[in-house]
Formats: C-alpha cells, sequence, structure tokens
C-alpha cells in the first residue's frame, strides 16, 4: 500500500518571533499518525502572502495531505484566505452557514458584530466550507492535482474540535490508508535507556510491520507498539499479542497497560477501590490538584487540597508543630509526615499527599539545594516519605515532584 | 540596511510524530528577533538523510542563517552529521577540546562511557567546533556560499545555553545587523476584533518602520510595537513615543505595559503594596495557585489556598453554611462570598480570591448549565463577586476562570 504523506503548514509571524509556542502541530501530527498518515514535514511561515504559496508549492511536491492552520482571524494581517484565492484561481464569497454561525456566536454572547467578523464567512468560492461549531473562521477543504489542501483556524480548541469532528473522518473516506493499531504503556522508575537494554530480545523479535516507540515524559516512560498493514483485524490481533508479551517483560515498572495519563490511571484506581485523596502541597504550589481536577470526574474522589506556601499557613492549618519547623526545616521528613497526618484528618480523605521542597532558583542552601524535595503519601494505616533531588529548573521541578508524588501513592496504594 | 534572514531546521521523528511540543524553535526564533534577525521560516523534519539535504537546499535559497538543532545523540537514528558531512563534503574527525568534554561529564556523573559517547567528539573536518558546556554533544558552525549553517544539540538547556553563550554573540560580529526594539502591553476585559477597531487611527499613523502585534491569550490580548532601523537610539525613542500613544488609547483595557503575564503583574502589584493573597479554589481546583507559585519568588506574597473540591470541605475548611449550600448551589455568589471571608481569616491574608463553577463536560443544569461561574475577591474592607459563563471544554473553562479570577483581583487591588 502506497504511503500518504501530509505535510502541516502554520501561518503566522507570532511563531516566527518566538511568541507562541507551536502546540497545534504536534496534536495535528499524533491524530494524522493514529490514521495511518506520516507527517513528513513540518513549516511555519510568516504572514506573508508569497512566502504561504512557496510553501503550498514545495509541500505539494511530495505530499498527498497539506493542512494549514492560522491566519483566519477578522484582523488585516490574517493573510491566508489571500493567499488561498490566489492559489486556487479562486474569489471569496459569503458562505450563508459561516454567516449564521457567526451571528449566532455573536447573539449568544451578546456583542455588537463589526464588519471584519461578518467578514469571517466569506470563503473561496472553489473550497468545500468546514463549519466551525466553536468560533466564527470556517475551515476550507481544497483538492487541486492529487493534493487535498486543509485550512483550519489556529486557535486550538476550535482546530482541534474540526480535526476530530470532521477532518479525520473525511481523510479516512478520501484516501486508501493503511489499517493502524496503537498500544501503549506506561512504565514508572526506570530510564529510557535501562529499559531499551532489558528489553533489547523483545525489541529484535518483532516483526517489520511492528514498531516499538520509547515516549518519555517527567520521569515515566510510555512504551509504544504500532502494526501497520492492510487487514485491521490481523494487525491487532498481532499487536495485541506482541503487547501481552511487552507488558510481562516490564511488569516491574508498569503503571497502566492503557494509554492514559499516570492521574487519569490513578483516578482509575481510587474508583475502583471506592476511595478518596486529598493533598496537602507546599513546593508543588496546586500543581497536583490541578492535574487531577483536570480530569473530567475527578470530583468522585478527590476532596481538595491544602496548599501551605508560608510556613505560617503549615501551622495554622496543617498543624506542623513550630518545633517540627525550627529544628528539622520545613523540607524535611517530619514536615511532610505531619501535612500528611493533618491533611487527611482535616479532609477526611482515605489517602492523602504531602509535599515540600525548594524548587529554585532561588532558597536553596548546601544542606538543602534547590531541587531538595519530601514526598509523603499514606493513609489512616501509615505511610511512606521519600526525598528527591532534582536539577532542573523551577517549572521541571515543579512538574517531576507532583508526578513522583502521584507514583508514590500509586505504589501505596495497590498495597490495600 | 538589507534584512538578515533565518531558517530554523529542527531535526528528529517525535517532531513528526506530535510526541514532542517544538520549545526550541520559539527560543531561538526570539533570541533571533532580539538582535535584528528575521526568521523566515521554520521547519521540522524527521531522521531521515535526504530530508535534512533538501532542507538545507531549500532554506538556503533564502536566508542568510539556518540553525539546526536536533539529532546529535548518541544512537543511531541520529542522522544530523551524515548529513552534514554529505552537505559539506567533509569527513569526521575527533575534535580534542571536544573529547575532553566528553571525558569530564563522564567523570563527573562517575558513569561508564560507551564507544557512543566518544563518537560525539567526532565533527566533520571543514566546521568550527562550538564547545557545549552542559552536555556531550558539540555544536557545529559552517559557512558556505555566503549562508552561515549552525548545529546544535536538541537537548534545551544545552543549546539554550550555546546560543546565548556563543552563537548570538558570533552572529552579532558575522553580519550587519538593524537594531529593533520591541515594547509590549497587555490589555484583559476586551476582544481582539474590537480593539482593532478602537485603535485602527493609531494603527495607521504609524510609520512604516513601526509594526503593531496582536497576541491574544486566555480572554486577553497583547500588544506589540516593533521598530526596525540603524540606528537604536533614534528607534528606542520613536517607539517608546508610539508606545504612550498607545498605552492611552487603550488605558480602559491597560493590564500592565510591561512584557509579562498577568499573575506576573500581580505578583508585582501585591510585591508593591506590601500585601499578601489567599485564594479559595473550589472548580479552579488548584490552577489558580499553580500559575502563582510557577513565578520565581512568589512565596513573598502567596501565603496558600484551601482547594475545596467536595462540598463537604467547602462547609468543613472554609465554614460555608449547610444553609447557604442547599439554598443557593454550590455555584452561586453567596457560596464565594463565604469561601472568600473564610480563606481571610483562616490563611491570614490581606487579598484573597475564590472560585466555584462547573467545568464540564458534565454536572450541568438548566438553571447552571457547564460553563457557569462565580467568582469573588475581596479583602477585610469588602469584597465584589461576578458571574461567568465559560463556553468551552474543561481545561479551557478552568483556565479562563483562573485569568477572570487574576483579573478581578487586579482592578480591585488598584482602587486601594
Amino acid at each position: 500500500m502506497k504511503e500518504v504523506n501530509a505535510a502541516i503548514i502554520t501561518i503566522g509571524d507570532e511563531l516566527l518571533i518566538g511568541q507562541t509556542i507551536d502546540t497545534n502541530s504536534a496534536f495535528i501530527a499524533q491524530e494524522l499518525n493514529k490514521i495511518g498518515i506520516w507527517v513528513k514535514r513540518r513549516i511555519a511561515v510568516g504572514d506573508v502572502k508569497e512566502e504561504i504559496l512557496k510553501a503550498f508549492n514545495y509541500e505539494s511536491s511530495d505530499c498527498e495531505i497539506i493542512i494549514i492552520t492560522g491566519g483566519l482571524g477578522p484582523t488585516a494581517d490574517d493573510i491566508t484566505k489571500p493567499a488561498l484565492c490566489e492559489y486556487f484561481k479562486s474569489n471569496l464569497k459569503v458562505n450563508d452557514a459561516a454567516l449564521e454561525n457567526v451571528r449566532n456566536i455573536f447573539s449568544r454572547m451578546n456583542r455588537p458584530m463589526l464588519e471584519s467578523n461578518l467578514k469571517q464567512a466569506e470563503v473561496p468560492h472553489n473550497c468545500q466550507v468546514l463549519q466551525n461549531k466553536r468560533g466564527t473562521a470556517p475551515g476550507m477543504w481544497f483538492e487541486k492535482e492529487g493534493v487535498v489542501y486543509i485550512s483550519l483556524p489556529g486557535v486550538p480548541h476550535e482546530m482541534k474540535g474540526m480535526m476530530t469532528d470532521t477532518v479525520l473522518p473525511k481523510l479516512v473516506n478520501t484516501f486508501p490508508l493503511p489499517a493502524v493499531v496503537h498500544k501503549t504503556l506506561l512504565t514508572a522508575g526506570q530510564g529510557e535507556s535501562m529499559i531499551a537494554e532489558h528489553i533489547k530480545d523483545f525489541e529484535s523479535s518483532l516483526p517489520a510491520y511492528i514498531k516499538l516507540a520509547y515516549l518519555p515524559a517527567y520521569g515515566m516512560v510510555r512504551l509504544r507498539l504500532t502494526g501497520r498493514g492492510v487487514d485491521k483485524q490481523i494487525i491487532k490481533k498481532k499487536v495485541e499479542d506482541y503487547f501481552q508479551q511487552l507488558k510481562q517483560v516490564v511488569e516491574d515498572w508498569l503503571v497502566t497497560d492503557e494509554d492514559t495519563s499516570l492521574e487519569e490511571a490513578i483516578i482509575k484506581i481510587l474508583r475502583e477501590k471506592k476511595v478518596t485523596l486529598a493533598t496537602a502541597e507546599s513546593c508543588t504550589g496546586g500543581y497536583i490538584a490541578h492535574l487531577i481536577t483536570s480530569i473530567a470526574g475527578s470530583s468522585d474522589v478527590y476532596k481538595g487540597s491544602i496548599i501551605s506556601y508560608a510556613n505560617e499557613v503549615k501551622q495554622d492549618l496543617l498543624n506542623v508543630s513550630r518545633n517540627t519547623l525550627t529544628e528539622h526545616g520545613a523540607v524535611s521528613k517530619k514536615t511532610v509526615k505531619e501535612m500528611l497526618q493533618c491533611v487527611l484528618q482535616q479532609i477526611k480523605s482515605d489517602y492523602g499527599i504531602a509535599t515540600s521542597g525548594i524548587m529554585g532558583p532561588t532558597g536553596g542552601s548546601e544542606a538543602k539545594p534547590v531541587g531538595t524535595v519530601w514526598i509523603a503519601v499514606g493513609n489512616n494505616l501509615g505511610s511512606v516519605a521519600q526525598h528527591f533531588h532534582f536539577r532542573f529548573d523551577r517549572t521541571r521541578n515543579i512538574e517531576l515532584t507532583a508526578y513522583a508524588a502521584l507514583n508514590m501513592l500509586r505504589k501505596y496504594i495497590m498495597q490495600f
């Protein structure tokens, strides 16, 4: 089966001055991969018509699908539509459904509509319009000399919604694509190179149509098997067989055999065991609570948190003794143990997490350098505390502490 | 002065399957812009030699500077150096300083060194070697037919260090560059198109060498003026003059006239007024605390939070009366007001924020649909509460609620 190649073109000066980090391309690439389309290149160009046209020409030389995001806003610097008109020898005309959509959105928001907003309903006359349920800019689908061009707004949730609702199903219908089956598991506690060494026999036993990918994130490693072929049922069966083998080989570090995040895996465990969780966060400053509450339905199992950023809050709300703070310091085993005990009582939850550390860039000392962290997890039957030393910047130290805490909790709960 | 154009090429399959979000390009683009180099394109290609060579040829057709990151690791799929050798008709030879560096790093880490690590000290014989103080892979600088090619490792902190220490100063010495001055302000409470309408006279009064950019984020809009010219002092003065005019035109919505985030702006205000903040978060689930505590130095002004995800935590820890919860519901003006009053007392802070809402996808009702939010902000002299209705997915509803709350707090504090 011939490989179908795609290119992603993102448009906007903000990408070229480094103002915006391009998360759209990563999402689009992931979704295209899942349906068996290989992304050959990603390219970002500015709000310059000639540059956009040059990119269309270049990408269409060896790709069958070109996905374009950005440059569809209401302001004058949005240049994608004029470029599309020139490239497809087209003229703008109002699309009635898109106009209706713009009117509805403004009437729902109860805001006055400007001429520039109405202009968003204009599209090149020779495109298929992809309606946008989440915003005012419609998407466009063109075909020219065997290449499909899809233009989407750059606003991430609008783009994502349109990809999922419309673009992906339409691509599956338009192109003969291979059957692609992914199976992913999550490991924690072992680095990428050590896992690679440990599973090298398994890896070399894989047939050519099944690939293994290592996807490291936050001190964990996700392993993904991807099978490609003609018959979906056969591929699925084969990938499943190898996946079972892989699970056994990495069982010591296995967190979950589903393609979920650690926080989702924990919510699932808590729900299955019909137990609740509370957190007492100092150095993570609410990030653990945020990770958990970002998951829909977390309110079934998560009760709340006391964030004791200031030491007096540790004393007042978490009953950490003045003695502990002066003798052992806020970043100590004794402090996190006391925080944990108190939050379990105060919030009346079955399980708890407590964190305290120095995230940097300042606040470190010789005895407790930046990156020093204590974490405690437990329930009313007991608790464990562990010391960590992370060596990154503030943001990454916070992230690594949160995931280390969640993984400690997971291991602790699994005993019961 | 002739414009100097650059292209950024990032190399790695992980970028094409959407596994990695490319933050390196944004950093490089920002830094190049600051010294007056315009990034014309960013391109990501896979670990395929032909694709890399094709990108070199394409980018060198209209750019004088090509910065390449990634593909310099010790494993077999790292293909950048073979591609460079072919393109520059070169052979690999060991660079003594780079070898010494690799040896030092492994001896410091007390780890055994593999053959593949030693190979990292090999570089094409006709490049200038850029030493890497932070890792094992050296950088390379080539010149060919008037174009400079710079190859850097993809590990972010290594790449950033080398850019700052070596590449940027060397570029400034190599190319005649214009003076570039940016000034940015942040607005809240008005959409992009409405601002554009409101400031169109100002915008059309700008001289050709000063550009205005709209950068929307989380219900706010950042406006940036960029001036370019020969004489830095003159440009700076001109940009400053127009910036003062712009500030006046948007003064009703002005959050800060610095290029900072809303959370940074608030921490600055709190620090200047020598006051403290606490939060009581329900629907935002710790996200406000996380935004604030992500900023280094926030511990000076931020004391902590009570996250009352479960209603009983609202009663137990935030003294919201049972009566309020049954009569008005958890998502009500009365609930957030009571949450606010309690957290100000419990955490003994000068200012407070309280949030409660329904973030979705479930939990909505006819009277209180998904996206319904109440926010209260205040101090011991009073408080204000406001109702919002956000219409996005869970993640975005949480983000918008957090930024709406921070902006309410900012406006409230400014009265005192």
